[in-house]
């Protein structure tokens, strides 16, 4: 029973097939086909998505908005458009695709077995102390990935978290690459679904967000990246970060497929959003069966209740990948070890909302039965 | 009248709509939903292109096949897995996208405007007096661009020419970046439609292709890259290419959307291919219709034969952007001058075969009517 991956398991709902049904309709008919669209994605798509920040209270322009192929690629890219000598911080645990990519351009040192990390990039501790949300780093940075709703640790930063983190970031110039590519599951209104809900975000952050997980779109692909015009950043123009962006992604992108943008289309409709809700509150309801179980033997849980993912201490001090081995031996469970998200993650074990109800039930009946603890 | 632009025009057809709707049918369905793909792409649509280059001669397997959201990105990202001291040749004229990235990895040095070209960048001219395929270059090269049929020239490379630069990369552990996407084009039986027709080549040959003309796919996104476990360079282990190819782009690539590759899937059954076959027909008729006309009122043309570009050599040594102004200004045709390929598409221009049939006859007559020689 495979508890390990995040990835979607429900069909995509009838509006949103809908829509991308449209999208392939029309490019049956000579009236209606379309070849290459903008780089930069569909204007209709673009003018919902200001639209959708707009109803959370957040003013983007439809010029700073980059629809892509998915939150992956973009968090890939992303740090592609600065300097090789950029000071680079992340969160540990973190999404592996931000320390790799960083790795691979060339921005970091030799991985130092011992410590579990590069040299050259600067981790901040996600832990039980600090509730799985860092302090500001202690030295100056260039470039600060923050993912919240967290994966892997599923805690959610709250306005007084980000603010403390813009406040440094604009006091040094630093860029905050904010992946929210998990916001629809914040189901507390009181926690904020966008870096842009706090003042100031606009001069300092780039946010990367996705239709993956709410619209079902894991093998669909499409996502999307805001950056806006008035970040500031050492020897950079205003507006020059949106520019350098855009200039990247017309010379290595060619769009995201026009079927995917028609059926994002779709989920923003208001049918679609609640379409969208319902798929969320369905894999919440997991998360909630995932944490009340595995807390009702007495297992140390946290995350899961804004987000899809259930991140849990191992039982007596387990490394990772000894519980992996004994919860698989045990208990016919697969999860992700902890560690597999960095040296932070060591000892803590990822179990994802994402699967059909009967399954998760039956993982977590396996688990408070057959697990020896 | 647009004979400028690269993109198709015609409606996709009858039975790749239905493996596009079937795409999105068995998204519907909680039997037949999948998520996340493999990065390299769906091993059925592997197999058929396994077969494709089965059926011309070529021997690939499946593991040296990577899916894409086109050529565009490929072409663009190939060079991030070469050291930054790499030496790049390219051909001049040339698709944009090779220089343009080269130049952002910082593989370059100044722009040079008195001869339009970057330094640090060897030029291959293609000329009148080449036929516009260029002899291997004199001194030492890394990475080589090959484009056959040519984008912008519309010339094909014979299989001596690919001959005479296989054996060179061979001899100095060079690779070949061979950018096959418009090879359906090829009429003649007797020019290659893969690099790996030719012995040798896979020892030191990446081939680019795409779904997007052949199919229409120009908005579907969709294309694939072979990287051979044969090849062979300078400090590189025999497979060790592919494997880094393979970690990019599972690092900052999550798969080419499902819907998308069982379109492409269906393009490749014996009905899909006949009716891309017919597409192509099209438009090569359409780049007979513009060859001719152009021909009718004595202006040298190249290429259109094999390929779905006409490469025209201005009328009394006018440059590329002069003559720009005076077709859009006579005969009210927009083309694309031949500088913005490179120094050496000065004094040429292109015109694209990819249009309606109406449009470019329409054009051709205006042409032939209004054009002041």
């Amino acid at each position: 029973m495979r508890l390990g991956i995040g990835d979607t398991t429900k069909p995509i709902t009838p509006s949103i097939l809908k829509g991308l049904n449209y999208g392939v309709e029309r490019l049956g008919h000579v009236e209606t086909y379309r070849g290459y669209g903008d780089e930069q994605g569909d204007i209709r798509l673009k003018a919902s998505l200001v639209k959708y920040y707009s109803n959370i209270g957040v003013n983007i322009y439809s010029s700073e908005i980059f629809i892509s192929d998915g939150a992956k690629p973009d968090c890939a890219n992303i740090q592609s458009i600065f300097s090789l000598e950029n000071v680079v911080a992340i969160q540990d645990p973190a999404y592996p695709v931000y320390v790799d990519t960083n790795v691979i351009a060339g921005r970091t040192g030799q991985f130092n077995k011992e410590e579990g990390q590069y040299e050259g990039l600067v981790y901040m501790p996600c832990t039980e102390e600090n509730n799985f949300f860092p302090d500001v780093p202690s030295r100056q940075i260039d470039l600060i990935y923050l993912c919240s709703p967290n994966n892997p640790t599923g805690a959610v930063a709250t306005r007084e978290q980000l603010k403390n983190f813009i406040d440094y970031a604009r006091g040094i110039k630093a860029i905050i690459i904010f992946d929210a590519a998990y916001s629809f599951f914040i189901l507390n209104h009181d926690l904020p679904k966008s870096i842009y809900e706090i003042d100031g975000a606009k001069e300092c952050s780039i946010e990367i967000n996705s239709f993956s997980k709410i619209a079902g779109f894991t093998g669909v692909r499409l996502g999307w990246t805001v950056v806006p015009k008035d970040i500031i950043c050492e020897n950079s123009d205003l507006g020059k970060i949106n520019t350098i962006w855009n200039r990247r992604q017309c010379t290595f992108f060619n769009g995201a497929s026009n079927i995917a943008q028609e059926g994002g289309l779709a989920a923003l409709t208001e049918e679609g959003q609640e379409e969208c809700k319902e798929l969320v509150d369905y894999y919440m309801e997991n998360a909630r069966i995932i944490r009340e179980g595995l807390k009702s033997i007495w297992l140390v849980v946290y995350g899961g209740e804004n987000a899809p993912y259930i991140w849990m201490k191992t039982p007596n001090n387990m490394r990772s990948w000894e519980f992996f081995d004994k919860l698989l031996n045990e208990t016919h469970v697969v999860g992700t070890p902890g560690i597999g998200f960095g040296a932070r993650g060591e000892g803590y074990f990822r179990l994802s909302a994402f699967g059909h109800r009967e399954n998760i039930k039956e993982a977590i009946e396996s688990i408070k039965n057959n697990l020896r603890l």
